[in-house]
């Protein structure tokens, strides 16, 4: 069942793949000592609980409901490892990436794991940071059993927009097709794959788009369906900026930077559009994010071969999603 | 947690979909007394085991490794019930499909809940076959708590096939599509997937088929994949059978019956063809079975509006597939 607890944690860390940025995406399930399963976690956004802190909280409420706990991460931790009276002893728990043994912006979670007395943390990845590892020896040394390699390919798959971001440019293109490889129409996707798309758009660094795209369809650009912040755009275009109608809504975001190349300082840089777009930008491309409904029309199809690997596949609604390699 | 250890249950049953035959898909998971999950079965084919009896089994081979188990439904249910030595007392079992209550070819899994003293059952659907069912009633009458409605509209999904064929003809379109939705090429699909579509053709009556299919692939047919029985056909033509080449590989597959209309005795019926033979037939369509693989071509898309409702979609490799209705 080590293979079936990591899966779990893996599946909820892609959940929030791109999301996370710059932080890795990491899962954690926590058991309690007869195994039973006391929460499914993960790091949701940089800046707030790691995946760990996340799990524990969630497996402390469901055991204390009657207690309140506090939001903030150094608070949260802190109150959890006052008044937790024994209640993770023995437990075990199941984490996609190495925890973090610095204190960060929320403390070390190998501390906690070792205040709470679990017994036993499974572990896909190992991390190579070296600010934020050897949280497997600390738990050692505390008389905690340690195991790496759980379904560690997969890990490392979870890993690999990490991976990229942190030492360069992590480019990924997003695209929204029919069931039968259209492209075309107003709106292709449904409302939580477009909701998905603006939570990244309010991650990212850039948002690269094509001048056609944006004289064709005057769009806003922004993070409306997540309320989230409308990100800074490149316009890939032979044009001068000048040139564009300036009423075109995606100009009036108050402060949107725009640019007509890649600065180098953008980290993480989304790309949208569709064939042409798809056709010039392909070879550049780190991953594709590509959303499928689970509709059939009578549009033209995009036409242009591609050999993808899926990382990871899962529905949003009736539609699917894949996040793939070239 | 309720909802997600019948959503496993759920899962499982889906794999087996049509394979069952004349059966319902039934999964089944089972929990010990501190609910750690110790089994994830489901209904794999007509005549074998019901997934209660695998569920059981798969957790009796867990917490007993030394002991030996006899293959054979009813040896099975036997050597279970006069060796389990109270493992299983206060267990938890999730069943998609209430418990049968009647001695088929398998013994009513009801009187297994009861013997083996589990303390509760958790149902999704109620069984409203008139010789199975009341499997819920006598587990109460035995003092073992029963929970009904437990992700109830998920359960009706994966009986539908079965409620269709078990009263008159279910009918179901196989479709393999690129990413970019075409099904043009030789082979559009997965190893995985082709194996999936033959276990099929090995569970079905008939499986139904066009002549200009027929004159352009020159196809066995059969169920190879699977080492399955190849299926009776229906050619929908409007020339005579003598027309046809009878050197193509599937007028020589022995004992096959071929036919030009759809025989009223036939139950379930898959369709297999391309956009002419979608078009023609989709009205007269039940589900569709659409396969996609991970890649994009340059060749022409499927056109034809239809907005599909998703039953249920998984990942055989690096293939997606999906089940829909209309």
């Amino acid at each position: 069942m080590k293979n079936f607890y990591m899966q779990l944690a893996l599946n909820e860390a892609w959940k929030y793949q791109f999301l996370t940025y710059p932080n890795p995406a990491v899962g954690c399930v926590i058991l309690d000592k007869n195994e039973k399963i006391l929460s499914i976690k993960a790091h949701e956004k940089a800046g707030c609980n790691h995946a760990e802190l996340n799990a524990i909280s969630e497996a402390f409420k469901k055991l204390k409901p009657e207690i309140s706990l506090p939001k903030e991460a150094n608070a949260l931790h802190e109150f959890i490892c006052k008044n937790h009276q024994g209640i993770f002893k023995d437990s075990i728990a199941f984490v996609t990436l190495e925890p973090c043994s610095h204190q960060g912006k929320t403390p070390p979670c190998a501390k906690l794991f070792s205040e709470l007395k679990f017994k036993k943390v499974f572990i896909s990845v190992k991390d190579e940071n070296k600010i934020a590892s050897n949280g497997a020896l600390y738990l050692k040394k505390q008389g905690i059993e340690v195991e790496f390699g759980i379904l560690e390919e997969e890990g490392k798959k979870l890993l690999k927009p990490f991976l990229k971001w942190q030492k360069e440019q992590f480019k990924l293109f997003k695209l929204a097709l029919s069931m039968n490889g259209s492209p075309y129409g107003k709106i292709v996707s449904n409302e939580l794959s477009r909701t998905y798309a603006h939570q990244i758009r309010s991650a990212i660094d850039l948002l690269v788009i094509g001048g056609e795209t944006i004289r064709a369809d005057r769009p806003i650009l922004d993070a409306r369906l997540c309320k989230g912040k409308a990100p800074n755009i490149c316009i890939k275009t032979h044009k001068n900026l000048e040139e564009f109608d300036k009423n075109i809504p995606l100009f009036k975001v108050p402060n949107r930077k725009i640019y007509t190349h890649i600065p180098e300082e953008a980290k993480f840089i989304m790309y949208e559009g569709g064939e042409n777009f798809l056709k010039n930008f392909k070879d550049e491309i780190d991953m594709f994010l590509i959303f499928q409904s689970s509709n059939l029309n009578n549009k033209e199809n995009i036409k242009i071969p591609l050999n993808l690997t899926p990382l990871f596949k899962a529905n949003l609604g009736e539609d699917s999603y894949g996040i793939y390699e070239f």
